[in-house]
This record gives structure tokens, sequence and C-alpha cells, in this order.
């Protein structure tokens, strides 16, 4: 699908492969189920297949990438490897990007650092779907955050969160299974509480980290902003409410004052502080101690960031990745639009 | 009073300086009531009053300090400065710290770097009074993180938060006066959910940003994690549950794997990506955008992250810091014991 919209072989391979670390990762939503969403942005222009990407102002240790228009599954992973670039020269490499795309799951990007014994840092910014604290408007989007470290004998810490209570995907399988939200996910459209999965076709929200004031929810909307900021305002990218919108019939945010959607990355090479051998040793450390805290009665064990992931890899990397009967029906009209056999 | 205890004038000078900011800033819990808690340490011989503070590794964006066991309160800004220094030559700097001690409020550092036009960001382990989300066993401090990012005719964004959905100064005033909690702030010795506020006396545990699994603790929990291992295993600190606690009649933890306590402070320069005046430009534009949302019924107005901290700020600059009788009764007590009068 990717080489019929006109990618290079290249970067259709590097979109794939993004997209399918999601959904053998157990992230859905982010997976193949969206690849008819991506052609619908190159359907409507707001995708560019054959994107000129590039450095446009650098240091020793950072760049701006301009990403071109181009599917952020590509921009992303080429943002990525300047800032490894950077980071085997100097220590350190941190790379914000303008003008791209939505950029898949923030881990495939965080984790092309672990081969080099690197830590990896991502983050994007996303269309307006949250309310900070004390707002009834939606201001930012669930700008996630991912951080990967590497570990010796252990497998890597992979924590990759969106700034939300809950990501518009946990709220996406209520809304198939008909259910309630627990309390704190999301507010009605004048800003009360509701448990409606539904709410945002309604005008409602999501809500940040921490779901109302007095549980904390002005640090989740606080760590939203810092995405949002190191993404567009360090690049030039839109910002706030003026990021464009996933869905290609949304029309576009008047008065935007910068290009297209941020990411920003970053990789820290281990041996710029300590041995890579000795910080391994610790992170296999840390990671025995924590995974070995007795757990709550009723629970079966304490869990390391990148654990529910990475069980679900086992899993589907045997068994095979099940796909929602609507989405395989999507992929076969997408399918034949374009003259590819679904088998 | 740092005097006192054989610190130079130029470190006496510093330590007072982080002290009153939070003071000025409304931190109390981090401020001049803490003063006592550093000189007992000094007292139990846990805090070195005449550091040799240095850099032990480094390449052009990073190092790592040895802070000597001195004050967290002089180590950091040390560290910070080092962070500053290397931002100016290669765009950023990234300092991991060991061998620390408390370094007083987050924002007082990563706020140094607000006068150079450049992104301060610092953080810090501490003991553990956290539970990860299902373990009864805490293994985390309330790990703070701090953004602090300048903008051009708006006052800067200052982001300064615990990763737990409370901070333990918050948890204390509710002590004093003698309320419950919330929920999602605590919870019992054996995992229970509990408003008691004096839980923690009771083999409680203080609860990651989120509260609970099905509101988001897992980030929280990841979010402390990376904190630690950022100040910790990157630096050669100890991490988790054997971070030396901040009371000094509390025993040291066993089989410490590490020296001291661990900061992380990072600097980038705001011209390392874009013009400044072009990236104040559009955080002035951020905040105003942000500041002017529709608010909920009932609540005054959406706030930037800062906010509540520099009108405390106005306030006190004005009116003076209000202290408690107990504070005021506690540096009496000190005073006297050093030959200091308390005026």
């Amino acid at each position: 699908m990717f080489k019929a919209i006109g990618c290079s072989d290249a970067d259709a391979n590097t979109a794939t492969k993004v997209l399918l670390s999601a959904d053998i990762r157990g992230i859905d939503s982010h997976g193949i189920a969206r690849l008819s969403g991506y052609v619908r942005l190159w359907e409507a222009k707001r995708v560019n297949a054959t994107p000129d990407i590039k450095i446009i102002h650098e240091t020793p240790s950072t760049a701006v990438v301009d990403g071109d228009s181009g599917l952020g599954l590509v921009v992303a992973p080429f943002a990525m490897q300047v800032a490894i670039d950077k980071a085997k020269n100097c220590g350190t490499g941190w790379v914000s990007v303008s003008n791209s795309n939505h950029f898949g799951i923030a881990g495939y990007h965080s984790m092309m650092c672990l081969q080099h014994d690197m830590i990896g840092i991502s983050m994007t910014n996303a269309s307006a779907l949250v309310a900070p604290t004390f707002s009834t408007e939606k201001m930012l989007g669930t700008n996630p955050i991912c951080v990967a470290i590497p570990a010796g004998k252990e497998p890597p810490f992979v924590a990759d969160l969106a700034t939300t209570t809950a990501a518009n995907g946990k709220l996406e399988i209520l809304q198939r299974k008909n259910q309630d939200t627990p309390s704190g996910w999301v507010q009605t459209e004048d800003g009360s509480p509701t448990n409606d999965a539904n709410i945002l076709k309604k005008g409602g929200a999501l809500l940040p980290l921490g779901g109302d004031r007095e549980h904390g929810s002005h640090k989740g909307y606080a760590l939203g902003s810092v995405v949002d900021i190191f993404s567009a305002i360090l690049s030039g990218a839109n910002y706030g409410p003026w990021v464009p919108p996933f869905p290609a019939y949304v029309p576009m945010p008047e008065n935007q004052p910068g290009k297209g959607i941020g990411h920003f990355c970053g990789a820290m090479r281990i041996d710029a502080f300590r041995p890579a051998e000795d910080f391994k040793h610790h992170m296999d450390h840390w990671i025995q101690r924590f995974r070995s805290a007795t757990p709550i009665a009723g629970q079966e064990k304490v869990l390391i960031p990148g654990d529910p992931e990475r069980e679900m890899e086992t899993e589907r990397m045997k068994d095979g990745v099940p796909l929602l009967e609507q989405v395989v029906t999507d992929l076969k009209v997408l399918g034949e639009k374009f003259g590819i056999a679904f088998e």
C-alpha cells in the first residue's frame, strides 16, 4: 500500500515496520488498523509520499528536521537516526521535528537507540482531544512520551505512555464493547465529570493524567504541554489547538502558526556517563529488585515498564495478530481500490 | 547556620538562596522549615560541609559529577552550571550526579537556565516512600521533575512536579489539619486504598501519579522510575529502596549499590534549535492561547504551569513568609545550639 501511493521501497519498508511493531506489541490502535487513515491523508494531499526530509539547523548535539509533509512513520526514524549520529560524536543528540504527520507508536523510535547502547527518548504532539485542568476547551493531544533504556541480561526498560489518564485506544475499546469509562478519563462539553465512552463525539474531552486537580491533573497537563513545546515550538511545527487532525475529513484548524505535526527525539550514549557494562549491571539489579517487590494480594507480580508489551509480543509472534472484522473489511476495500490482492 | 557548620561563604549563600526560593514560591515543605534537618544530617556525618565537588567523567555534551557528600543545595547548582557551560559549547548539556544529598526544590536549578535563554530540566531521586503499581513495598521517592522554559513578554513556563499523585508536603498539610486525603493519594501497608493522611507512619505508602492502575498509576510509576535511573544509574548513586533517608535518625539502608542521592540536570540552548526571539514569540502565543481557554463554570481561569508559585511569590515578596509556630521554635533551638541569635 505504501508503495502504491508512491513511497520508495526503503520508506515503505520503514513505515510498515513501524506499523507492525505496534500490532506485535499489542497497541492495536496504532498498527495496521490505521493504514487506511494514512492513505486518506495522502489522498487529501496532507501527506507527501516522496518527501525531501532534511536538517534545517544544527549544532553538535542538536538539530531541527523538516519532514516535508512526509509520513511521520518515516520522518521520525530519520530524526532519531540524526540524534543517534550526534550522540556518537558528542555524547547526546536532540532533534526537534516540524512539518511531519502521525508517527505511529513512540516506542519504535526510542527503541532504535537500544542496539547502540543508548537511551532513547521520543515524543510527539497530536491534534487536540485533551482539556487542560479547569478548561472546557480541548487544547492538547494525547502527547505521548517514550523512554527506552538498555539493560544487560534483563530485557530493556521501555516506558511508552500517553500523558492522559487513558490513551484514545483504550477509549475506543470501551466504545466497541458499549461500556462506561472509569472516573477521571473524560469530561463533558461543559467540563463535568462523565463515564460516557462516546463523549468525544458530543464535544467532550479526554483528561490529562491525574483526571482532576485533586488527583494531580495539573501534572499530566504540564507533561503534555512540555511534549507540545519540545515537539513544536522548538521546531516550528503547529502546537496546541492548531495541530492537524488525523482524520482526513476533519478540516484543518485556521490560522495555523507552524507546519504540520511536531516530534522530539533524543539519544544519550550510556558510556558518555559511565561504562555501558557497569550501567547494565545496575539496570539488571534495579529491574530484579523491582520485579521481586511484594505484590498486593490478588496481583500476580510487580511489572517493569515494557513487560505487558513484551508478553504480547511473545504471544503474537507465535499465534499471529488477530484483526477485528472491521479492520479486515477496511483493508480489503483499500486493497481493491489500489489493485492489491488481500490474501 | 550553614556557615556555622563549616560551609564556605559562597556555599552558604547558594544553599540559603535555594531554601528561600522555596519559601518565596510557597513550597513551605522545602524551605527554611527543612534547615534543621540538613544540620542534623551534618551532625550524623552524612553531609560534608566542605565538599570537593568534581566532574569524574565527561564528553562535549555530558558529565558525571561526584558531590562528595555535599549539600544537594550546593551540588545541584554546580551540576546545572556544568550543563549550562556544555550547552553554550555544543547546544545542550546533560549532567548526572552521584554522592549528593537532598537538593531542595527542583525549580531553583531548572530556572538557572532561563537567564541564558536555555530550557532547564532537573530531577532527583529521594528515599523510598512510593509503592509502584501492584506493590506493597515502597520502592521509589517522590522523584520530582522540573522543566523551565523561557518566554518573551509572558513569564516563563515552569512545571515542577513530584511524580506522585500528591507531594509529601501536601500530605503533611492534611496531617496538621487532621484531615483525610482524597482517594488515590496513599495506600495501607497491605496495599489497600485508604484516606488516612497518617498512613505513612503505619507502614503505608504514597502512590504514583494516577493513583491506581485504572487511573494510570503505571504511568506515574514509569516516570518516577525514569527519574531514578537518570539520576542514579547513569551516575553511580543509590537507587530504588537504597536511597538514603532525609531524617538523620533513620538508619541507612543496607547493601547500598551506590553513593548518596542522585540528581540529573539538563540545559538546552534555545538557539541550538531556532532563533531565541522566534521561539519566545511562539511561547508567548502558546501561553496566551492556553490562558484564554474557556474555563469550566466555577473556575476562574486556566493556569499555566508556574502561575500559582508566581502569585505566591508576588504576595510573599510584599507581605513576607509566614512561618508555622513549630518551625520558629525549631529555628530558635537550632540558633541557641550554635550561638546564633534569632531576631
